[in-house]
């Protein structure tokens, strides 16, 4: 049984919590926000039985550093859940180590924590090897990588996740701006995100950026009436064209 | 009974042809190449037995006008099926309407045509009549829409597909720069995607620029190492921030 103690009560927590409490070797020994006077307490008291194993803090990032420096005593595990944040954001002398769960969570959406890939970092074996039981017992993908490599997946994150999202909202916009729905395009974004379970993305890539079809490409530059919508047409159309430009 | 004969020999045409093969109140007559001598001597013999009710024209955009020139004296419906070509490519004077089946189509990859949308258009009542049928019997998403909204759903395709896929292939090169598996972020792929069924993309939006977390955006651009990466980054922040200026 590994004794877990969550601390924080925002979308990561509220999903860890529901995972946490179905596995079968974890005890999910209590869940507490960062401004909990209770939970000053108990950090205090830790030394009792009931002392957790690993505690998880799975607040804002910017709250971390403050909030993990009452740990610095602390015998137990101490992880952050941050995908930006570096392990060395905890207080220096402690076991520290990350257990970043790479999904988008709110709690409007069930999640299936099987399937969300957990990346895990420690400074020492034996508390990554915890981590990884930890993470096994409710995820099957779990991977170890440095805070850098985390790092550099957050940002990658941005652009798969957010940046993908404004695509759809520019799509919606132009569909707005000429009375169509939107929902005529949702099997199409269905099909390009499933495309990318089989296939990489620099071989699926089609559309007149693609074909070199600089006719269309004026063509649908001349159609598209904002400034906005303009400038992201060319930026992408041309990084494209890069992306396939032939070397000589 | 409808009967439909298709010409093209592209992607299109191969899984209109399952489609149609399939349907139960439609005959398909033959298939053929735009090229092809056999088709046009069947052109100009179609006023015999076997004239089909509808001629689908699923070829590349460019040879629309050129190819459609044979069916000016057709007592038939002649369509074509791309997303950006007006109805008005297709012969003056002759029964015309278009075919758009809105999905990226491939030959290595199955396609449910039940779930393809089908974007119809004619001059003639009872030709949209006919085209519903026809579109009816291998869909459950059929739209009659304009020329003009049929362009700006192809222009809409092209940022939620081809540019979409873009933001793939560069969080793939992010993913490659440091080492770590591109497969990480497929989970994230398919939610971001999976999302956009029952939210509308403004309510989804999340990531820095939707919390103008500009000390992260800072910290992000710094990262990114190619003067295209950037770019990218910085005008669809940018942009993302525009779109949830609150106005004052």
């Amino acid at each position: 049984m590994i004794k877990v103690s969550l601390i924080g009560t925002g979308n990561v927590s509220y999903h860890l919590k529901e995972a946490l409490t179905k596995a079968k070797n974890i005890t999910l020994l209590d869940v507490h926000s960062s401004r909990d006077e209770l939970f000053s307490k108990i950090v205090q008291k830790e030394n009792q039985a009931k002392q957790p194993d690993i505690y998880i803090i799975a607040i804002s990032d910017d709250a971390i550093s403050t909030v993990s420096q009452q740990f610095e005593n602390s015998k137990s595990l101490i992880v952050h859940t941050s995908g930006s944040v570096s392990i060395s954001a905890l207080p220096n002398g402690i076991r520290r180590g990350v257990f970043y769960p790479l999904q988008s969570f709110s709690k409007e959406r069930e999640v299936d924590f099987q399937s969300v890939p957990i990346c895990i970092e420690a400074e020492q074996k034996k508390d990554l090897e915890l981590l990884k039981t930890l993470a096994k017992s409710i995820s099957k993908s779990v991977y170890e990588i440095t805070s850098l490599q985390r790092k550099s997946l957050h940002l990658a994150a941005v652009f798969i996740n957010n940046f993908t999202n404004h695509m759809y909202q520019i799509g919606n916009e132009l569909c707005d701006q000429n009375e169509v729905s939107f929902d005529i395009l949702k099997p199409l974004i269905a099909e390009t995100a499933r495309k990318i379970e089989s296939l990489s993305p620099f071989d699926t890539q089609t559309g007149p950026a693609r074909r070199k079809d600089k006719k269309t490409i004026e063509v649908q530059l001349a159609q598209l009436k904002g400034v906005n919508h303009k400038e992201i047409y060319t930026i992408l159309t041309n990084s494209i064209l890069k992306t396939y430009e032939e070397k000589l």
